[in-house]
């Protein structure tokens, strides 16, 4: 049996990587073999792709460039990492994945995203997508006061209104998906979060109607 | 005083490699520190879109999306390595550079390489360009014998007619730039050739005329 493919998207300081590692607890506790990942990044290669642009050092090849990096990295991540765990029938939990590039990368255009993306992940689209949601203001906040040494990265240094607009785009993309997508409201405590999570898990992917 | 930048091009099997270490000693020598690399490569962020590139999984993206990965490749390499090395007085020689692009990813479109070439390099255009030539037929059996235990990389299983195809290229770009470019026969002996590129090297950089 194929594993399954979770995916977790929204704005900075919607929780992601706390839920990321809630889900992946609960998982184990269930016995479920799974692979925590993320992106842009999970290999060597996309690692060293993910610094070029983290670094603001690819902005001078423009959206379109930036896009490019990404989709390779992308591919690299799917075909060492995502697709053989999920062929031995893990479960994958990834750390952001297309939607996030959908939403920060639209300056590239939504046909050469839909492309790149395609080209990508072939057929490993996302059994699961989970949009974690917060009013902007919030997950601002929540990122600006966050324990961490490093600076700000360049996705993180743009404007409140950016944020608003990104909500906004991550929410149009649910309400196009429903089928892949669930909007999970993270204005609550972790734990309220996690629980409303695994709910979401329980009902898509675990239950009979879930696993065909 | 700023180092001096002299790449080697050409295609494959014209001994780019062995003449890059000749040259090399020769500066070594003549007391001039210098340091070698190549490209795409060089960094390590380089060297990672580099196997990507080279093992063909990046060709799902296109002539475009290649020569954008070239492109970023060669940001990094020219900002962490070249750039610092010349501002620190030393000569870099390196195996392959923006000729290679223009000659390989012709495909992409030349408007669309001259504008990622002069994102990548900024000033850095080389003082000294050595094309090494020889007749495609030479180039492709001297590939094919030299003593490898990797298999033929994507851009070496292309046909013969590709090669001489390649080899026009390159000298129509030493005709456009006569200033920065050389052409050396390569059909010699390895000292032979040696001794060619050094008279060139001191003709254009070590005399009194080349260093203005």
């Amino acid at each position: 049996m194929l594993g399954k493919f979770i995916t977790f998207e929204g704005g900075e300081g919607t929780g992601k990587s706390t839920q990321v590692r809630a889900l992946a607890e609960r998982l184990a506790g269930h016995g479920l073999d799974h692979l925590v990942t993320r992106e842009p990044g999970g290999t060597p290669a996309a690692e060293a792709i993910r610094d070029l642009l983290l670094s603001g050092r690819a902005a001078r090849f423009g959206a379109e460039g930036e896009a490019y990096l990404f989709a390779a990295a992308r591919a690299d991540h799917v075909d060492a990492v995502i697709a053989p765990a999920l062929g031995a029938g893990r479960w994958v939990i990834c750390d952001r994945f297309i939607d996030s590039t959908r939403v920060y990368q639209a300056d590239a255009g939504e046909t050469l995203l839909r492309r790149l993306e395609a080209a990508a992940i072939g057929e490993h689209v996302p059994d699961l997508t989970i949009i974690l949601d917060l009013p902007a203001e919030l997950g601002v906040e929540r990122a600006a006061h966050r324990g961490r040494s490093a600076p700000p990265d360049r996705f993180e240094r743009d404007a409140l209104g950016i944020h608003a607009r990104r909500r906004a785009a991550f929410l149009a993309i649910a309400e196009a998906e429903p089928e892949r997508c669930a909007v999970v409201d993270a204005d609550a405590s972790a734990e309220e979060v996690a629980g409303r999570v695994y709910g979401v898990v329980e009902a898509r992917l675990l239950t009979a109607g879930g696993t065909p």
